[in-house]
């Protein structure tokens, strides 16, 4: 079996990767231990994530080893299985890494179903980015007919699948894009319309002239805040990654990274939209009041004429509970 | 009736308010024109909110004027009424101003009901402050007992009853406040550890060492920073205000401003976290694949050699849909 080859790290991109941060060489076949399989890698999947770790001081997990063939995700058949669960012919895929050849635990493989559709579908479609594409356009988003949805990138893995899925269920659908894809999206995925990337604020709001329902947002950025800009009120927004913040660069999310990674669900409140219930509101709150639950907090100044100075504490040294200015009897 | 005043606004504040800012002059008794009430003002509640109109280039709303009574919410007392609703006596909140006679519509007055508590609870735990700590602290935060609630700022008006409110539900509660007031939250209020404002993120971190389930904030900033930092995966946060960036300065929540004003829902989305339901994904999506509803996008890359150039690809040029190397047959 000769012929192997893999592709190595050989140092971390600076800014976007590009072709000369790695190199091409030959390899040994490796040989499986007990409980691996050893497995013909026939398709890699390229997904922007893994350039977290590209860095020598990545936070997402050790930085991926120079001088290795590269982590990734894979898809390929077993040749040789020393593990019960696996036998030669399987369609597997997993972290294979950017080589032909790869020896890895069975248990971190998973088998793939060839009934469900053609091979390297399991990469697209059937795999992680059309995964992805449903569960937020189609379950957690959930867009109703008539509502818009904007998909950024619409071009990519997920966005291609995601805009489908939006359109199927009647929303209007707005993709962003560069360039001459915007020109894909519309023609070929079906998008009523596309905002260029390279201006997104004025294309956003362009596209979008009755607001936005529905943001998938994969970008980050100006992009993230062009999307939120345009959301109407109530509007619904599913965070899915920042591919614009995926190596150096100003946090692609401001303040709003954690809510993706640790699924936040962050909402505003503004009371005048609780008005229907304010009565019981007001019930429990005097019924607490009335037995002690709640001791009330206040600072009562005496006089209108310290108005100034009890508004100017709120924003220095402010006493506690609630501000109140005694102007008479 | 003489020994009527005003406070009027002198200039807009540079940063904090003082009260130099402001004055205090005679002025008339306002005669109530029909459909108005006259209001003998008892108390007048201080709000931050009304700030950020106190600037020439006030983004909600007008800029409130110079040298006329400041713009701000009172209860008091109808005097003479011209409208049927309201009666001398009757007692109202309203947009009174700061001063201690006011002449306005009565529609634009909210008759109270004096069963409910004393007076100027009407300004505090029976008004608005009170209403919000009500809906967030009990109603949409809606902590269970054991669970962790960060509160910020938590001495102040809405947070004092907020605090009180979550920890009667058996949540551990933390509030943040200001040097002093730290002794306050958990001396008389019942927080069971306090986080000083002055080093909110190890205050925080020290205070909520398995993190925070609940985070009700209406400080923004660095505090908001802190706050979204210790929510643990999955928790809630609730934005109410903003209070560190009500005068200049930079955006107090980033990119959330608008999840605040629009009631927006974000949340992030994990495809880890629905495991469960690949399988439904994969049915629908193999379905929809098989009957041309979704028709694939990729592009695929012959030969694991173009790997550095398809990785490469995501980040600059992308070419459309799914990147995909096909390393062999």
């Amino acid at each position: 079996m000769s012929g192997a080859r893999e592709v190595v790290l050989t140092r971390y991109p600076a800014g976007a990767p590009s072709s000369d941060d790695f190199a091409s060489r030959p390899s040994a076949v490796p040989e499986p231990a007990e409980g691996e399989a050893l497995v013909r890698v026939t398709h890699l999947s390229m997904d922007p994530f893994p350039r977290m770790r590209m860095r020598p001081d990545s936070r997402v997990g050790p930085p991926m080893p120079l001088g290795r063939a590269v982590e990734g995700r894979g898809l390929g058949v077993v040749e040789e299985s020393r593990d019960p669960s696996l036998k030669p012919g399987d369609l597997v895929a997993g972290e294979l890494g950017w080589r032909t050849h790869a020896a890895v635990p069975a248990a971190g493989l998973e088998k793939l179903d060839r009934a469900l559709g053609p091979p390297e579908k399991h990469l697209s479609v059937l795999g992680p980015s059309g995964l992805t594409a449903y569960f937020t356009a189609h379950v957690v988003g959930a867009p109703k007919p008539g509502e818009t949805v904007l998909v950024a990138p619409a071009a990519g893995s997920v966005g291609s699948v995601a805009v489908q899925i939006a359109r199927a269920a009647g929303a209007r659908v707005v993709g962003v894009a560069t360039g001459a894809q915007c020109a894909h999206l519309t023609g070929v995925l079906g998008c009523h319309d596309a905002a260029d990337h390279r201006d997104v604020a004025a294309e956003v709001a362009r596209a979008c002239p009755d607001g936005v329902d529905l943001f998938i947002d994969g970008v980050g950025g100006e992009v993230h805040e062009a999307g939120v800009a345009a959301l109407k009120p109530g509007g619904r927004a599913v965070l899915i990654g920042f591919i614009s913040g995926y190596g150096e660069g100003p946090r692609p999310y401001g303040s709003m990274l954690p809510v993706l990674f640790k699924r936040l669900d962050v909402r505003g409140f503004l009371l005048a939209d609780w008005r229907d219930r304010f009565p019981e509101g007001l019930e429990r709150l005097s019924a607490w009041l009335a037995d002690g639950s709640i001791r009330p907090v206040e600072t009562v100044w005496e006089g209108l004429d310290q108005a100034p100075a009890a508004f100017a504490s709120l924003f220095a040294d402010a006493r506690p509970g609630k501000q109140i200015v005694k102007v008479g009897e």
